[in-house]
């Protein structure tokens, strides 16, 4: 469905199979305020992509966001909320979503 | 076409337009190996989404990606590359890339 959707070649050709990626941690369900909450995203099966990850809160966007790349695809990703309530977090290996994505996260 | 690709209600619904994004800065064309390399996007007349960044080199992902909100939709990104050559950048705001997305980077 990425594939097919995209208007145009987008640098080089990636390929990729986003249902083989595998997040993992806490902050995928429960986030909270005033400290870093974390994932991990394991890609290594997954093929050549880049991951993308949205935050936004009940009102307002998530504070920061923060993806490192950890080596052989594997990310660590650490992010920041203000605003208590339902969160939608957004985990994409390129155009495809992650599988469990997207995730609702609740900021108690 | 994001919404009609989308396989159900992704939590709130966002009415957005990634045509008004506008997004700033050196790093969106150029970046260096062992220094921070930074660009704005200015999302406050683009309605209510998520901001997503990726970074691709030529061989490996990105070292970092941060993406600070630094309030009323206007956001601060800095990310880390090792390699040299050249890399694509994708800013989304939502599913829909910003004007000028994907960038193309180079890395002297």
């Amino acid at each position: 469905a990425g594939l097919s959707s995209a208007p145009c070649p987008v640098g080089p050709r990636f390929s990729s199979d986003a249902s083989k990626v595998v997040p993992r941690g806490p902050g995928l369900t429960r986030a909270f305020s005033g400290q870093k909450n974390n994932f991990t995203v394991d890609c290594s099966n997954a093929g050549t992509n880049m991951l993308l990850v949205g935050v936004h809160g009940p009102h307002t966007p998530c504070e920061e966001v923060y993806v490192k790349h950890t080596g052989n695809r594997h990310y660590s990703v650490t992010y920041t909320v203000k605003e208590r309530g339902d969160y939608v977090m957004i985990v994409k290996w390129g155009d495809d979503h992650v599988p469990g994505s997207p995730f609702h996260v609740t900021v108690p």
